[in-house]
């Protein structure tokens, strides 16, 4: 299988910075090339996709650049508590313009993370916490009804190329496991899964015929893989219920709900719960993190921060504590569909109950009545928990409640997140963030149109509004026209 | 003229609740009909235009519904401060669904203003103030470059179809004056316009012509025609120029950048600020409202909360007080470019400076770099500001700062910022506001796919997924397929 689509930014190069603690290290970047021969350097998430004339050979994979790593199989957590910066630690301080002991500290303290299986070759490392830039997830996957191998890369390409800094492969559909492999062998950011979908398919769909034995092969199937991290609904306990049955939409996460049906037909406790330190021994051979599934999130704003919810969150905190001491990586999953004046009590109870691990929400949705633009809603409200200390957002298309995206969607959802990451970013301060606007703000005031296109988080800008330029004048723009611009007018008048 | 375009609701009747003061008046609501028999009744913005049948002469314009109250030509603020209550505020009360005392007690603050010119005579009254559902306004208006009568007015009805609760006309091409005629004599929401703009064009775009007859003139034939509000940039005042000098983007605003290259020329004082007295005798003649521009709204992140933009809005809050005094309706403009840290101190300003006046911002737009997606930028500020007590989202599209948007752009300035409106009004706890959510998340939990398409904050949404509902199956969505339905699963486990 070939891939040669071209996947270069316009108007820009690759380029890389080398390390300095570990000179094998070749960080990306993205370079801006502006008209006044500016150059804006910014984070690229693309990977070897963006370099001129790069051809991949799907089946042999992406080069694996991890692979020269001669380290200890211990975690990245192991080794920050050790003092040890790390190649993975030195290519994100590189990546996010920070010291790389920073970046040691915050994950020592389990403030931040590093989803990075031993077993993922071409990963280049990334960080998710909230004292970094704010990252968005992309989630791709065949279902029963289609999709091709070819077609889920793509799916990840095209997310990668529009900014997605983590993949989650939701796939419940044929070919499960060699579709994985495949988009590992051939992803430069972290794959996450949700094991529960497919250990669910081996038993075809019983959900009483689930139990733990199952679920562990299942992810030491996908450990082996490569996947960097797992969602994983252990908070969600069998006394939780009867506070979901006060609930207007119940539960509405596809992992909660299977567990909670586990729990009834069993009478049992939850077996993710039951069996964590197992878990956390699995996961810590390969260094894959856990994402702490809200099974119980509302999907619904009549279910915000209601008991059942928060309920959870406690249990994740403390599942979060075992797993620290066990040197694994942690974040944590938030809501959900959360209506503005209570986003802030989710921000400040995560931190409260689980020792500020990053927090990785889906949304908050601010209105339950946004079919058809649920994504806008999801980023109002991820912006704001993003400023709030949200490390990570979930994007959601526009399709949300609705059906599969398509690749338009899944190009409307990533761009309206990565807006609402950057918007974070702006508002905590991240140097890196107000770069890029500055060079906005610049090209905007000397009238350079085309920079302007060059540096908008729509990648696909420049190609989108280029018959916009031809209308558009030397110190003008066709919105004011050349008799009625504020900015020509107030140069003149402050000249 | 004929305009026979069906510009009903899918799914919808329309519906008139009469008034108990004022029998005369029929207060008109969108009627959602679903399909287990309820009938969720919703504000609406759309005027006869949803009838079905309704056609229109558009040389004769909307039937005159204000003609026949023979009130004295007092103004609504007159009327409040006296403890009367109007027609126009009975109207608003039963729209709100609040009682008319209150609407009254706002009004007689200034906190609320309702912008109702006596010659606008199709005009369904509405109010602006932090106390009520959220609005949002349209902007029209032909340029330079084309744009016919017929258009401007399919701008305007397609505006209200999706929501707009005002509409400015801004137009500066040919036939302004019989453009805005037609115009406001179709609309059945507020028009409000930007009088510097013709008398501009009067002077053949000569700033040094312009002078405060001819702008008096203006404003007096616009009056006459029945517009609703002006745009004044009264409180940019010349010895602001320095603080201006210190910015990235200097003035952006038109209208500001006008007055202070007036100022510039002649060397003084902005004359919409040295003849304010004599504007309100104007304005209160017809009970015009104000809307102090703020001509020194920050076009940049980084010229945001700077002295410039507070130093007009401390005089825009002395304009207020003389405005009140007078009995004559004043909002105030708002930024502009500003990251999601400073929105509150911006509300808090406004409050504070403007004796809590109706604030009627731009955005927020909360990043420099959203070229193409400017809409969403200024959605995900707006209901941040909107949720913090600003009255009135002025909607941006994705055009801006790249062009004039078409009818398509116009739609998605607008549904994304019906949808920010609507998000602050969920977290200011608007009992409307909460019915529609309500509605919907019934909807979803029965798996009733049609009706939350028909109760979607986008009405195009039914016929935009009809093709998608017949994906859907009776107990699950595409989204998640027959299998893994986690509501139904839920459902079940805790039935």
């Amino acid at each position: 299988m070939k891939n040669t689509k071209n996947l270069t930014y316009p108007g820009s190069t690759k380029t890389y910075i080398q390390g300095k603690l570990f000179p094998e290290l070749k960080v990306p970047f993205r370079l801006i090339k502006l008209s006044n021969q500016e150059q804006i350097r910014v984070y690229d998430t693309s990977g070897p996709y963006s370099e001129p004339n790069f051809q991949t050979d799907l089946s042999a994979g992406l080069p694996q650049i991890r692979q020269t790593h001669d380290f200890p199989k211990e975690t990245q957590l192991g080794f920050a508590k050790k003092g040890i910066i790390t190649p993975e630690m030195e290519f994100i301080a590189i990546r996010e313009q920070v010291e790389p002991e920073f970046v040691l500290a915050e994950v020592a303290k389990g403030h931040a993370i590093i989803p990075a299986n031993h077993k993922h070759f071409a990963l280049e490392p990334m960080i998710i916490g909230k004292n970094f830039l704010t990252k968005i997830n992309s989630n791709i996957g065949n279902s029963s009804a289609c999709s091709s191998i070819e077609k889920e890369i793509e799916k990840m390409t095209s997310s990668i190329w529009y900014g997605a800094d983590t993949v989650m492969d939701l796939s419940t559909g044929e070919n499960i496991n060699e579709t994985r492999a495949m988009i590992i062998k051939n992803a430069p950011v972290p794959i996450g899964t949700v094991p529960i979908y497919q250990a669910l398919k081996k038993v075809n769909g019983e959900i009483k015929d689930l139990c733990w034995e199952l679920y562990k092969e299942t992810i030491i199937e996908q450990a082996e893989q490569g996947v960097d991290y797992f969602t994983i609904h252990a908070g969600l306990l069998k006394d939780f219920m009867p506070l979901v049955k006060k609930r207007k939409l119940g539960i509405v996460s596809r992992g909660g709900s299977i567990i909670a049906t586990w729990c009834q037909i069993h009478n049992q406790e939850n077996f993710l719960y039951t069996h964590f330190e197992e878990l956390c021994d699995i996961l810590g051979r390969y260094d894959i993190s856990f994402s702490l599934g809200d099974g119980l999130r509302p999907g619904s704003i009549f279910d915000a921060n209601d008991e059942a919810q928060f309920a959870e969150l406690k249990i994740l905190g403390e599942l979060q504590k075992i797993a620290y001491a066990k040197n694994v990586q942690v974040m944590i999953e938030g809501p959900g569909h959360v209506t503005l004046d209570l986003i802030k009590e989710n921000m400040e109870k995560e931190i409260e109950f689980c020792n500020d691990a990053p927090f990785y929400t889906l949304g908050p949705l601010v209105t339950d009545s946004a079919l058809g633009y649920d994504h806008v809603a999801s980023a109002i409200g991820g912006a704001q928990i993003g400023f709030l200390g949200t490390a990570m957002l979930c994007y959601v298309t526009p399709k949300e409640h609705i059906g599969l995206p398509n690749l338009e969607d899944v190009k409307e959802g990533l761009i309206v997140h990565k807006l609402a990451a950057h918007a974070s970013d702006l508002a905590k301060k991240n140097k890196q963030a107000w770069q890029r606007d500055e060079a906005m703000a610049r090209a905007r005031v000397e009238f350079r149109w085309e920079d302007q296109l060059k540096l908008s988080l729509d990648p696909s800008a420049v190609n989108k509004f280029q018959e916009q330029l031809n209308l558009t004048g030397k110190n003008y723009c066709s919105m004011c026209g050349p008799n009625f611009c504020a900015m020509k007018l107030s140069k003149a008048a402050l000249a």
